[in-house]
């Protein structure tokens, strides 16, 4: 604590990433990136910036980006906005969309950088509890409120919730911004772009850091009405004009044109996730049923913690968090086969 | 203007960056980008991070590049500081250091992202004139402030303001921090820098995007004491955990590390701004003294709306700021030998 520091900052407790070690030949489960490298096509749309043009300023709309994105999901590029990582595109929604003075609605298990971003822009927080299946229930969160945001599906228990019950809490919560954060859709659910054109209040935001293999890169979006839009666009440009870069922008749209490659690994990390599911659960772990690429599961007998420091003197790193109510479970992301099998292996031996 | 949006989002003034035409074969010298490409070696450092390990996620606290930033100014990487351009690192500055309900003082003719930001943040804006000859008056600058920013060089005027005149703000403003905005700084000016382990309340940001020629590539910094950088971090952290892709931390490190690049491109600009200045004083233009990578200057006779107008007809575009005080000015940016060449003629055949 300093006295230069503006009063908020003393009381920011801020988000904290999964490990990212610098040691290599580990088996890394702990922060969900995709276990396969992105399109070799968004590789060589950055390969093609690297020249001196790197002098100039990028383009400060990231308009091919956007116009990747609108061709992928049929949407005008009025409904697209782009940011450094999702991180940023929910800050600026958290920022620019959810400053009303009244509680902003999340699950009580979710990311927890809702919480901070709260935090950040003063906004009162408001905890919902998932059910005792560590379900969203869509009618809890009928009542007053500054907006409403969730994963889906969710994080950390990798739970979907279907469309129709996205499009009933929109029918019942219809002043305020109901945000979709969809992180991991591409994984097994539907997304929700299909009800933008339907409701004004609805805003996705996706992320190019797990399905499309460049949490490296640092790109993420957010669709929705042209209003919404353009709340974060001012935001956007009162911050940074420039947040992408000249890689990221045309590594971004590359990644978005190569549906085959896109479609063939995600289809694997889905089937690669089915059988480490029922791996664990013939170890005698509690699988919630996942829509992510990591699964979310606790053992019957065996405590969470222990289990997570077994892995680790194994070289194999899983997610741990020390929370209420889901202390005794571990978030794992789908590896490569062979890293399935080491972490299934090492769990048999336990 | 939406029921959706913050309250503050309507009132948003956002800062409007220079024009990036996409047409080519342009003579650009609106935005003050470097006209040398970037160092091979910061290049070749970023060709080797085009890989199958944009899969995972970058270092979230870009050590290599903080320790390559400590090497060259001879600090600790405590003291370091960097994010994705330094209108980014600046979005933060005034985030987390200057909101204490009191005007923070700049130039009245300066970067104008500050009010931008004021705006941004809730922050009274407290503009200081700049004296008759557009320089800063380091006794104005005596008064009750919740922080002082100021580039220098200063832009657009390309004016600097002497360490010793620095070192006497820090003696007469102890209480609040003093954030010297040093983008421009390696093209004639002595780096702040050499004071920040005297003063606690100093911090200075730079830019990758000028004299390292990395515009497209959107790194800056800051360097300060560590209860400053500290809570940069904690703002940071609040907002995007990964700011830096794995591209921009190596190849900005590099930059860093390849001094010899660096330093024969900036005399190069330096010595051909000198012949810019000279040949427009001697076309009748007023200019002022520039230690940046430009020129502020302006016409007897001629209005400078009609020279931008006559230019930009022959594909010359240089910036027009039409603004109280300086209507009558065209900031210039130093190009190639050629591009500098053809500006002149044009500016002769007028």
């Amino acid at each position: 604590m300093s006295q230069f520091w503006s009063p908020f900052v003393k009381d920011l407790v801020p988000y904290v990433p999964g490990e990212q070690p610098k040691m290599t030949r580990l088996v890394k489960l702990n922060t969900n990136e995709n276990p396969y490298g992105p399109s070799p096509k968004a590789i060589a749309a950055m390969q093609a910036q690297l020249n001196d043009d790197l002098r100039l300023y990028p383009d400060p709309n990231s308009d091919r980006l956007k116009q990747a994105i609108a061709d992928y999901y049929g949407v005008q590029t009025s409904q697209v906005f782009v940011g450094n990582g999702s991180d940023e595109v929910l800050a600026h929604a958290f920022h620019g969309l959810f400053q009303h003075g009244k509680p902003l609605l999340y699950p009580d298990i979710t990311y927890s950088f809702y919480p901070v971003y709260c935090g950040l822009y003063g906004i009162e927080s408001g905890p919902v509890a998932l059910d005792e299946n560590f379900r969203i229930r869509v009618e809890d969160y009928a009542r007053e409120n500054g907006g409403i945001i969730f994963p889906n599906p969710n994080a950390p228990t990798g739970c979907l919730l279907p469309l129709a019950a996205i499009e009933q809490l929109l029918q019942q919560n219809t002043e305020t911004v109901v945000l979709v954060d969809e992180a991991y859709i591409d994984f097994g659910g539907e997304t929700a772009i299909a009800l933008v054109n339907k409701y004004p209040n609805l805003l996705v935001t996706q992320t190019l850091s797990k399905s499309r293999s460049l949490a490296g890169l640092r790109v993420g979006l957010a669709v929705g009405h042209p209003d919404l839009i353009e709340a974060l666009e001012r935001v956007k440009n009162s911050f940074n004009s420039y947040p992408l870069d000249r890689m990221a922008i045309a590594g971004a749209a590359a990644a978005f044109e190569d549906r085959d490659y896109f479609n063939e690994t995600c289809q694997k990390v889905i089937s690669d996730r089915e059988w480490v599911a029922a791996e664990l659960t013939a170890l005698g772990f509690d699988v919630l049923p996942s829509a992510a690429n990591f699964v979310f599961a606790r053992h019957a007998q065996k405590d969470a913690a222990t289990i997570a420091a077994a892995l680790r003197e194994q070289g194999i790193i899983v997610r741990h968090f020390k929370t209420e109510r889901i202390a005794q479970f571990l978030r794992i992301t789908i590896g490569t086969p062979e890293q399935n099998s080491e972490l299934i292996d090492a769990l048999k031996a336990l």
